[in-house]
């Protein structure tokens, strides 16, 4: 299996566990996506644009933004796993489509 | 390399030949990411939860769908990337961490 | 009634002349303010912080944002309105929280 | 004064009292809706349809989701504020151009 098919696979097993089926439509995974954004763009409000570079966010900070990212990227892949949309490809396809208008 | 390390580069030298560099600051990629997970609720928010299941999407709604499910993950990919963030790693790390709390 | 009733029982009226109000649940609502919130912050990405100021914006950008400021304030009024919120009020509340934390 | 004006100048007070002005660029502030937005539309992210509805919510919930819905409107009147944007007049007009669409 590939790498983002494994993640969905370990991601599935965990909400599986907890009978999180009912709650995991489609629909409410996109909010919960929009959600997690939320809380990401809230860490770089503040900051400028300097501040949100790599080299000068501290480790708290940094630490910070990677658990919403984290946040983000499970949901996006839970909201995949259930449509059944292969993540790699509409990426990819997109990027194509995105080829053409820039 | 990795899958998503693979997707990362493709990212990047797709943001690199139109010299966007200067734009994708960690701050302005957490503000795409969230207008892009944006459009993904708002293909969600009339819908019921029946109607958001994937047998239930017609092909139209499910491509819109799967187009703003891409837009978000390039986004996000790109993020990682420019933060030099392993986003297999963080998404294992926030499941542990959940682990305990769930 | 004051200013903010006011808008309220407009949109109110806008919404019962298309008989939306069995798309205007609670939660279809949070989303549309999402939704909207997302190209709000979109209108802003790419640009700096100079750049967003409203002496430097041009009068079609300017008026994409006023557009994009309106759709957040349409559904979240709109939203007040179906729970029942005093949206004066509850922003005084909120304030005054604040106050014991800032 | 509006009650609209009488909020943003408050608002105003708030933020100058503490010095925020720099923070408040309006590239920050639609960064701060959406940030909000995400906060707001989680709190809805796993209730039903009929769950979301006011007479469903408990006292604490629906507590939450009112301070919420304050801090998305506390940044939106701040970034209306900052921008010189009329609340009132660019919902109206907004109605009036969805007036010509639905």
């Amino acid at each position: 299996m590939s790498e983002i098919s494994n993640l969905k696979a370990e991601i599935r097993a965990f909400a599986d566990a907890r009978d999180w089926d009912v709650f995991h439509t489609p629909k409410n995974l996109s909010m919960a996506v929009a959600g997690e954004a939320g809380e990401l763009v809230a860490e770089f409000q503040w900051l400028t644009a300097e501040e949100s570079r790599r080299e000068n966010l501290d480790e708290e900070k940094f630490s910070d933004i990677k658990m919403e990212i984290a946040d983000v990227a499970l949901y996006l892949f839970r909201l995949a796993d259930v449509l059944d949309v292969d993540l790699a490809e509409v990426m990819r396809t997109k990027m194509e489509i995105n080829e053409g208008r820039f």
